[in-house]
């Protein structure tokens, strides 16, 4: 970065701007094609019955389109705070984003077991490591920007500490719900919920709080 | 929203300029996948007649583009007037998203009920019921803007009220053509495509005022 | 547009912006989705047989994202010069992108004829019918900024007649390839390929001049 | 370009942004819909070996979503130095484009070989080849960009020399898989994920030093 450091500032923000506008692509398309995942009813002539055993398709849907929701938000709280990026970084993100573009097959997968009632255990074993694989990458993101001291001065300790704290537990739980899926795949279900909705419907004045700042944070 | 308040009035925009820009993200791309459900003819030896037979997949295709539009040019019309965010609105927002994306499925149930000829009563119900609840998650939206005074000052008294009572006319008028198409599913057909037709040749003074403070609006 | 007006002139640019916005995205995504239409060889013992018997499919590939890019810049060109809308604009380019959106399907019938050597008449009037109706909203959206004073004084009147000569030469051309290929298939796609071939590697003084003024004109 | 040259230097940034918009644009969509070639495995009840069945699915993905992302930040440092562009620089990087939009195809023509474990040197071929050219319409922009002066003078000699060098390397790299992979197609495969190898985890001073100034470079 030696180089590229005798640039002057300005220079290091525009290739975050540029990474955060190739992450926000990834992450909107990914969330809107999660429906063409969703296959239509067969039979024409039972269609009530064909749509309404879809209803694994539909959960899966929305549980996977908030989570989605929910990264982009914490990205976009984190990336507030990063002024500058090196390789590390740019792997570790692009890492990021080729988990979040495969969430939409883990999604199908997971609705296609609950829908023929098979391979449950499998597929939530299988979309909790993708989530859980994901999370990883996302705290490696800002544990390397905390180390390399990218972050620049508008963060103050205790947020700091707020988001070391908030990343850091996705990933223990996304293990939980993979490794509670495979014995009760409802279980591990509920506990991909949790954090959509702890998050979307910030519980206790912390989590608003925390919530709050990350969007509205420069 | 104690500490970001504290961070000044120019913080307040950006989540509200990221939360469209996700938006924006979502309705351009809903509108542009939804091509994809249509189904080219099997038989090339009767191509003419397996065209033909596809018209109610291009008559769902160009009622949920325009609808699509529409909801998406009111959306930037009501954002051009909301000067931040809280939870609540953020909320609201990607569930109307979850809807927004979820359109091109609604509509492809739609257009292959009609070609079947079967469960078009259900088809109708399905289609209706998704944007009754888009624009039910859209009015939460305005409404919460408006009691939480998250509006700016860019906006008069008169376009308020203007805004008010035509976003609250699309949840009757889809639940109407939701409950009209569960008996006669043309005539719930026609009334989805009423506030097309009434927003895209603005019919009446009022009709195009309206429309024209809307995306012009600042 | 009374109220509006009032609003001052930055006003009028934004819903330009957000209009291009909106019409970048479609055609965007609706070049980048025309290869989700290629269907992968069904016999991986005959991998190269099948890879070859594609070529129809490759070809309108080609073609349409060449036409949907030329499409795309001369929008960009047009509107380069628009300095505000009214729901007459609204409406054409609305209803164009309807159309740019839809190519990806009439692309892939237009491949499917030509592989089966089947329904290859009606493939071509299909393909071509959908770029001429796509061209006269395009002319539509020209037509009306003139006659309703909406262009900036960016434009000087040689620029000005240069682009109505080069909109208005796309109507007839598509119809003649549509007339033609209901005849001789293949006549039809070599005329609607001319105007990309002309556009793409501009042959002639004037055909440079006019596509290098578009783009870089401000 | 006479005539926009009158116009001063700021009109020819312009068509340069927006260029880069729309390439932006191709390079996020076709890494976020290479997941849609990914097929679901049929037999739920054996979902767990199905999946594990996939690995060269999984494998093209992450192979060619990362030499897409490699593709997307070489031409950000390309573009970040050309401050005008003529039609020839607008056909070179529409013709790249266009081979972007096609690697999807191919990546999925390739992971379906392995799977199949037939046709898989006809894939890697296929997919090579796909990317060679790619990498010649890449080098033939900034070859021209070079000749015809329309880069800016943000760049110095030695960085100028080292994108030479570096952008070179690609084709006879793609030629060298290709035709190894015409032999032994797991050979070819290595070779397609050398570079992606090299670019995201910088082996040596060098690569980290031009990885780094290309993405942060004005």
């Amino acid at each position: 970065m030696a180089d590229t450091a005798k640039l002057g500032g300005s220079q290091h923000e525009r290739p975050i701007t540029r990474l955060v506008g190739f992450s926000d692509g990834v992450f909107t398309i990914a969330a809107t094609i999660l429906v063409l995942e969703i296959q239509r009813p067969a039979d024409a002539h039972h269609l009530l019955s064909g749509l309404l055993a879809l209803w694994p398709s539909y959960l899966a849907y929305a549980l996977t389109f908030l989570l989605i929701g929910q990264v982009w938000a914490n990205h976009h709280a984190m990336f507030d705070h990063i002024r500058a990026s090196d390789w590390v970084l740019l792997l570790c993100n692009v890492l990021l984003m080729l988990m979040v573009a495969f969430f939409p097959f883990s999604a199908s997968v997971l609705a296609e077991a609950f829908r023929d009632g098979a391979g449950q255990r499998t597929a939530v074993v299988f979309y909790g490591a993708a989530f859980a694989l994901g999370s990883a990458f996302f705290n490696l993101i800002w544990h390397h920007a905390r180390r390399a001291r990218l972050l620049g001065d508008t963060i103050d300790e205790r947020t700091e500490k707020g988001f070391t704290r908030r990343f850091g537990l996705s990933v223990p739980l996304y293990l939980a719900g993979t490794l509670a899926g495979a014995f009760v795949p409802v279980l591990g279900f509920a506990i991909f919920a949790a954090p959509a909705i702890f998050f979307w419907l910030p519980l206790g004045q912390r989590g608003s709080h925390v919530r709050a700042t990350g969007p509205a944070a420069r």
